[in-house]
């Protein structure tokens, strides 16, 4: 019997754990890959507080390290099943705690084209507000429709020289808000009906081919791209104790319960409006204390 | 007329400006002592996820030197007033933006004895979820008698050896539930009728003096001190343009709006649940992208 089980070893996973085990909390960490989450993905964060210049790899390492030392133990098995009395069914084991943590994070939809994997983190993002400033001044295109596409490219187009944004489809599907601000910059141009096939580049991603309806490949020199086609939570194993909203995300009431309580969640697979370093571990430090606290 | 002007240069303050000045906005920083807030008064941080230890002094000048380095400028006067209009007047100026982020934080309240301020760090803290795991298997003691200082009680004493509770009344003003839990612990005991008069030691804390109500005087051996009784947020001069809470913390709406739009609230000063590093840069960044994104 835990105290806590934290299910995912990212930063809002490890934070629990941090904030748990020095209060001495006994508590057990399940991961079915490897710790550090999607920020192992980043080469460069300029943008989590105190620390000038780290990557996600070397953050996460810290921060599991923070823990170990604390005797903090990840277990890697991956979790198929929980259920409303706090137990834990793995693909090897069960588990029981009074309280458990859920914080698996998303995944970024993938563009699925050759060399996408290569050049994260070296021209490829999936975050506007983490790497943006990377690219002042420079050229960058946005893939997607929907309304996070068009609030990287309003966001980006402070920053950057040249904006394109690239969808698929002939019209956008986010807020006309968005698409009028955007028709009002300058430095922004829209390519529709257009589909990104190739990214070329040595060591850094340098330009990208796209197919228009017509079937043609053009290529456009670009510094960055930054692509936004969604988000993909994996809540569904967790959906007989928590509540999810319509895109998957685990809704919370004042930001912190399930609809079970015992059961809290932290990181990007909550219902939130920003996905950062920051507010993950805000989570972590977060849940953790209040399961702390409700326990009793 | 600037972007957005921020209010205080803690860790919320600060953060707030990081994220602004990424994404190319015009900010200004007003801060009326010196830059780091509370957590200069620290003087090993372990809680804070990717580093494993750093004084608070330091921490905030990393992050100064990180919004220094974005070309980020803080100029120290006062704020006296603000308005619907985001206009900021201050003992010396007066300044206008498109939007406000208010990060003043809180003061804790202090007991006014004699060694309090040196041995802040040393063997006296006002957070204990933030410093009760340097005190394991050692003997505290908590000052207070509300709900604030029962829930720390609670809480050091799965850390702490021994935990002393010291209030100046003769019951207790927080929760009966909390109250029970710690009657059932075998390493708290009560001392009521009673106020710390002295801290004692060299260069830590190692014994306090704490009145009782027949005037004498008993020394106690400790090796931490908690100080529990009350924080002081100082939103007066905000009352104008936001609500505040019945302990005049400033109420948001959904975590994030003030009751007047434009205007934000990030950090210790916001009503909420949690007061930690983390959870401060998690609303720095917070409020800071929602301002971005709502300003035009």
């Amino acid at each position: 019997m835990y105290d806590i089980i934290i299910i995912g070893a990212g930063p809002a996973g490890l934070t629990s754990a941090l904030y748990a085990l020095r209060a001495n909390k006994n508590v057990l960490i399940l991961e079915a890959k490897c710790y550090g989450g999607q920020i192992i993905d980043s080469s460069k964060i300029e943008n989590y507080p105190g620390i000038e210049l780290i990557s996600g790899f070397e953050f996460a390492t810290n921060l599991y390290n923070q823990v170990k030392k604390l005797g903090g133990n990840i277990i890697y098995e991956k979790v198929i099943h929980i259920n409303e009395d706090k137990t834990v069914v793995t693909n090897k084991n069960e588990y029981k705690a009074k309280a458990i943590i859920i914080a698996t994070g998303v995944q970024s939809r993938r563009l699925n084209v050759d060399n996408e994997q290569k050049f994260i983190g070296h021209g490829v993002s999936y975050c506007a507000t983490c790497d943006g400033n990377f690219y002042k001044n420079k050229i960058v295109a946005v893939v997607g429709g929907g309304n996070t596409a068009l609030e990287d490219a309003i966001y980006l187009s402070n920053i950057a020289k040249k904006i394109y944004v690239i969808h698929r489809r002939n019209i956008f599907s986010g807020d006309a808000k968005y698409i009028e601000e955007l028709e009002n910059k300058t430095n922004v141009d829209f390519i529709f009906n257009s589909n990104v096939v190739n990214l070329n580049g040595k060591d850094y991603l340098e330009s990208i081919d796209i197919q228009h309806e017509n079937k043609q490949i053009e290529t456009i020199n670009i510094d960055g791209l930054f692509i936004a086609i969604g988000k993909i939570p994996d809540n569904n194993m967790f959906e007989n104790v928590v509540d999810l909203d319509e895109f998957g995300y685990i809704k919370t009431t004042d930001g912190l319960h399930t609809s079970t309580p015992g059961i809290y969640v932290a990181g990007d697979t909550k219902a939130k409006f920003l996905r950062q370093l920051t507010t993950a571990v805000s989570d972590g430090s977060l849940a953790s204390t209040m399961a702390i606290k409700e326990m009793n």
